[in-house]
């Protein structure tokens, strides 16, 4: 998932998140050069692999922690560079086990530790295994860092508590969504609806959008009604970006999505619009062709007609819209405050529009 | 590494390490539970593959903390089993990367899952795949696991600081390690035997003893000077033990090691036995054995032979020796007192005692 521009720039906070994670990398990387320095540039492959991102989740930490209060940016940045680490352990890890050697155009962690073998003149399924051990590897270290990272806020003991709780609930969520995600694809009984939103759910809303958000409350010293209010909107708002981005996914265009519109569909990704197409009559004619590695324009344009035609796409849009609106009611609750109702409001709207 | 009965057993909190893996893996479980009931089962499957183990890493933990004057074992009971998690996480990972669907002659994560999607009719690359997919969330989990623990000893702030600071070292040695071994193994260049030693030390030396050792000496409120002549300690004779692992894993016999000792030979792995031989002329007449993935034993024998003759395992016994011996000295400063060096010298001689 790559949240693009959900919330105005600039944001509250970017350069003290900025300066919290070049600090990390810094001290990660003098402590790597006690282990010589090809372990030290593991550190800059790590680097450039989160510099490419929009700071996502360390937005929504700083949002929900400036508009509740919060003062001390230098902490909270800290605990939002820890969400920020998260999310590249998450997707370096995510691209082992997808097998992928570029994310948006660039050669990922497995990708770039490919291709320097390549170049001394290893073999490429050698290459390919190297590559793919660095980035186990890479992520271990990123995951280190997110628990390293969220305790660097110098926040008394309970708020600490809550935060390091928020902290493994997300990882334990994140694993039990990839691993659903590595079963639907091979089971081969498509997974329903629900099945889809709760894994999509798991796999990157909890740590995108609740976790983040519940973290920045916690740590600008919010009321529990607040906290909760929050992870309601942040689950809500993330399972309808996440349907939006599976719509765009097959039919956004490139330009505006940064990736191909036939790489779901080769991959035969699961998703709320497949899922509800499978149920209709029409996708029979197609269902030969979905997940087809070297799937063309006019075979993809086939699919693309049948999950339209089914009135897949309609579903999806609409159960995208509802979630959207929950999290609208959640945000419209009297435990938020108006500042904070201002500041994710034009998330919703993003979301939304992303979809017309 | 598997280390065999380094300790005599009984020793003193085994009943408390293990009851704070149970509660741990307990409130695993039912976190997990949220999330459905397979993802409840990978935790089956990590315990499993824990308690396969000899509690190796905790116990060293334990001897460190019980023999400096420390009397609450519960406290140091969370600490230990951090360790024990932090070792879980690096083997399976390890295994992943290694591409091993077996461990100790029983399925391991990797394989688990492997096995239960050939059960249910999956392709065996595709239930490889899955396996592997499986071997790589455990590892993120057992990680964080290592992190939970290590904060539950109730601690003071600055204990806590240091127990993570000795935490955060070990998995970045454990990494550091790791990428050097798979570089070594797609170098056509041999590592030296000082490449070798320094990588088996950052791969498994570290975590297994260095930080163990040193975490309970300060849990127990050691002095520095006692906790550095401990670090030696375990750096030494962590790498005494990895060079015997290595003579053991060429020259052992399966029933006392658990594992095949063709293992190694077939996958080529460097050694110092290895790194040693190559210098020597006589290794060309076996180079090409040195690897086969079907040799036999009498192939088998005949590189044997050659790291016999060519002085190479005398120099590796040498080797462990003189390790085990720095060992010795470090046990012997004042700054040990009689009661820890009670304790660990069992460990030097055990070691000593393997490679006779």
């Amino acid at each position: 998932m790559d949240q693009h521009e959900l919330i105005a720039v600039p944001w509250r906070g970017a350069e003290h998140v900025d300066a919290a994670l070049a600090r990390y990398f810094s001290l990660s990387r003098t402590q790597a050069g006690k282990y010589g320095h090809r372990f030290e540039r593991l550190w800059d492959v790590i680097e450039r692999n989160t510099t490419g991102g929009k700071r996502f989740r360390p937005r929504m930490v700083m949002a929900a922690y400036t508009s509740l209060g919060g003062a001390d940016l230098e902490a909270a940045a800290q605990l939002a560079a820890a969400y920020e680490m998260l999310h590249t352990a998450l997707i370096v890890h995510d691209d082992v086990i997808d097998r992928d050697f570029v994310r948006r155009g660039h050669a990922n962690v497995s990708g770039s530790y490919r291709d320097i073998a390549t170049t001394a003149g290893i073999p490429l399924p050698a290459a390919e295994h190297r590559g793919m051990s660095a980035a186990v590897i890479a992520g271990d270290l990123a995951l280190s860092g997110a628990y390293r990272l969220v305790d660097r806020t110098g926040a008394a003991d309970n708020v600490r508590f809550r935060l390091r709780e928020i902290l493994d609930d997300a990882v334990t969520a994140a694993a039990a969504g990839e691993l659903a995600d590595v079963d639907f694809s091979l089971s081969p009984r498509p997974p329903s609806v629900d099945d889809i939103v709760e894994m999509e759910r798991q796999k990157t809303a909890v740590y995108s959008f609740e976790a983040p958000l519940q973290s920045g409350a916690v740590l600008a010293g919010a009321f529990d009604e607040t906290i909760d209010e929050l992870g309601e909107f942040g689950r809500n708002i993330g399972i309808a970006y996440q349907i939006v981005d599976d719509i765009l996914g097959v039919f956004g265009r490139q330009e505006s999505t940064g990736k191909s519109t036939l790489g779901d569909l080769r991959e035969g990704k699961r998703t709320v619009l497949t899922a509800q197409a499978f149920s209709s009559e029409l996708w029979g004619s197609v269902a030969d062709l979905f997940g087809k590695s070297d799937l063309n324009e006019d075979e993809a344009a086939r699919i693309r007609g049948v999950l339209v035609d089914s009135g897949a796409k309609g579903f999806a849009e609409r159960l995208a819209a509802d979630f959207a609106n929950r999290a609208w009611e959640h945000l419209a609750s009297d435990a938020i405050p108006a500042s904070l109702r201002d500041e994710l409001s034009p998330v919703v709207r993003k979301v939304l529009e992303r979809v017309r």
